[in-house]
């Protein structure tokens, strides 16, 4: 209480809230390690079931995929009546990721109650697919598929909203996809849930704040912009021309340029491999040629700021390869990510404080307000 | 992004995030200004619509109430028929304070985009109350109140949930109440918002996670705590022995202390004087031999702790005499707030960057992933 006050710069980007043992962004050389475990040993050959493990209990699983977690979540996945009506309510025109946030709202339904376990966890991590796919089936009048307890967590998800089994090369990217999106160290949408949480409110109030603030898009919310970017410019031959003009009419490029990140984005780096072993040849051509007429243009126009690739431009890349519609980018970045947000509202429970920092008043003092009935001043 | 960083204290009570000219908390001595107009003022036969106009237009109405922004919020309390689907297929069992989360959130459709405006400010305020006395009566399978256009904002909120005309006293009272509750600076639930509008997301996702911290019992959901201790004591000359006896228990007192304020919180203060006029004679009595007892009790306990009667203990009071039962003590709280939720919505959207500070890693590093399939290390 008693003590300096510190003004920090607009956007916190000075401030450092405090202590976390899960995931570290190395910014200046590019690195991204959960636990300790560098995010491109991960995002290989790993189960994505095994990434929760080590996300929520610190350490990497005994096997994998391991058995009982799998097992865990499976039987999870089934939604109870309460939340099966208030999907089926739903106005069908809602965009995908509001959609979510509400259905996640509505499973915290008061039998969840702060701290945080591990097992409310796996709920929200089970269920979240379930509601996102079984919204967007009933928006497009398809009918419902179960969730297939033989599936793996991401398979299921595939299986859920096509209701075709997934071939083992989507399986593959995706799951890496969700691995590499799993965390983030100390993003809005989580800074936001360690707030809900600091007041002792519950994990789901907190995964429904962080789903408000993925959808923006400063944060989560962009990735579609980068797909329809390379629907816009259509052929490599025509990125360079196309990317000079938008540049000169002083337009955004998608997909460029990340606050934490001074040169590549680990994950933009994985998931460019990733592309390349998933995506359409000449749709990834167009990518590439995109990228690299991108940065050039980027960088002769602002030879001091070092731009580089985000993650979202290469993962517009791969969930279009695995066959999700644009509409799903968001929502499915935050499928990955409610591992991420679980591990948080664990960590901070344990030392758990009251958010609540200061603002310095601009405005007027000592005005005399008019009381009803007199005329104003 | 260059530069030193700062590490702030637990909780960021060290930490300025930015300029505001919404309200003024002076914590030593105890005032609480909202656009320079002091709340003793303002809460003082004041409709409630003459500080949504102060709050969200910067300066008082020409006339009180201000008939133009009560036309506006008035033409806004009926739902649409997405929103009234949603509230009827939420499980009845449902907390109140979670299913307006929920309902907030369902508003937010896809229809309402960044940046905030006034008037969607006003469908918020407008619309909160009649989602949250919808979802109550028909969870106590009573038939469902229109809004009355011809009665104000919260006099209309009791209409909606009681169906039985309010009285003068009531309306005056809980008035006074949503005045003093309609903004407080920097605190959990608005600075969720602020985190979530940072990323340039939607009013009411941002007004979704506010709902989700304002949940917390250390931030907006203990007042009903405070009803359940003085019923608990009973009768005024029960007060000391209990009181005793739960500090040597080393049990809470609910009531008292804020982290903002170092003396009388004007709130509490305002809230006593409302509580004189409209609370059973008794019960006031009770409550003030319980205030005057406890806060002796605690001084005792710990000399140096400067221990004061907080906004929860005359709420209760307050709250119960108009006739709210507990479960909506802390979704009232939230109504009356929403008009500060959206002047900070629109105050974050002028000079708008990411919100995204940082955290000091303490894991491990450097270690080595068993791929699947090798023996874990």
């Amino acid at each position: 209480m008693a003590g300096p006050l510190y003004t920090a710069r607009p956007g916190l980007d000075d401030i450092v809230i405090g202590d976390s043992a899960i995931s570290l962004v190395a910014g200046e050389t590019g690195g991204l390690t959960y636990r300790g475990y560098d995010i491109q040993d991960l995002a290989v050959e790993t189960p994505y079931e095994s990434v929760v493990h080590l996300l929520l209990a610190g350490s990497p699983p005994a096997e994998h995929p391991p058995a009982e977690l799998v097992r865990a979540l499976a039987a999870r996945r089934t939604l109870p009546p309460e939340a099966q009506h208030v999907r089926d309510a739903l106005d069908p025109v809602t965009p995908p990721m509001d959609a979510l946030r509400t259905l996640i709202s509505a499973l915290g339904n008061g039998q969840y109650p702060y701290p945080p376990t591990v097992e409310q966890g796996y709920e929200l991590i089970a269920r979240a697919p379930t509601l996102l796919a079984g919204f967007v089936r009933r928006s497009r009048r398809q009918p419902l598929v179960e969730p297939d307890p033989s599936l793996g967590h991401v398979a299921n998800y595939l299986w859920m909203l096509s209701g075709v089994r997934p071939t083992t090369e989507q399986v593959r990217a995706l799951e890496g996809y969700f691995i590499l999106l799993a965390d983030h160290g100390m993003n809005a949408s989580t800074f936001a849930l360690r707030v809900v949480l600091s007041t002792n409110s519950d994990l789901f109030a907190g995964a429904t704040a962080a789903m408000a603030a993925l959808k923006g898009p400063i944060h989560g919310g962009a990735p579609a912009r980068v797909a329809e970017m390379l629907d816009a410019i259509g052929t490599a031959e025509r990125a360079g021309s196309w990317i000079a003009e938008r540049l000169a009419k002083k337009e955004l490029l998608y997909g460029f340029g990340h606050r934490a990140y001074k040169t590549d984005d680990p994950r933009a780096v994985r998931l460019h491999a990733i592309a390349r072993e998933v995506a359409d040849r000449r749709r990834l051509e167009l990518a590439e040629r995109v990228e690299e007429e991108a940065l050039a243009a980027l960088r002769r126009a602002r030879p001091n700021a070092r731009l580089f690739t985000n993650v979202e431009y290469y993962s517009a890349v791969v969930l279009e390869a695995v066959g999700l519609p644009r509409e799903l980018f968001t929502p499915t970045f935050a499928l990955a990510r409610t591992t991420g947000w679980v591990a948080h509202a664990l960590e901070q429970s344990v030392a758990n404080r009251l958010i609540r920092p200061d603002v310095r008043y601009t405005g007027p003092t000592g005005l005399r307000w008019p009381r009803p009935g007199s005329p104003p001043t």
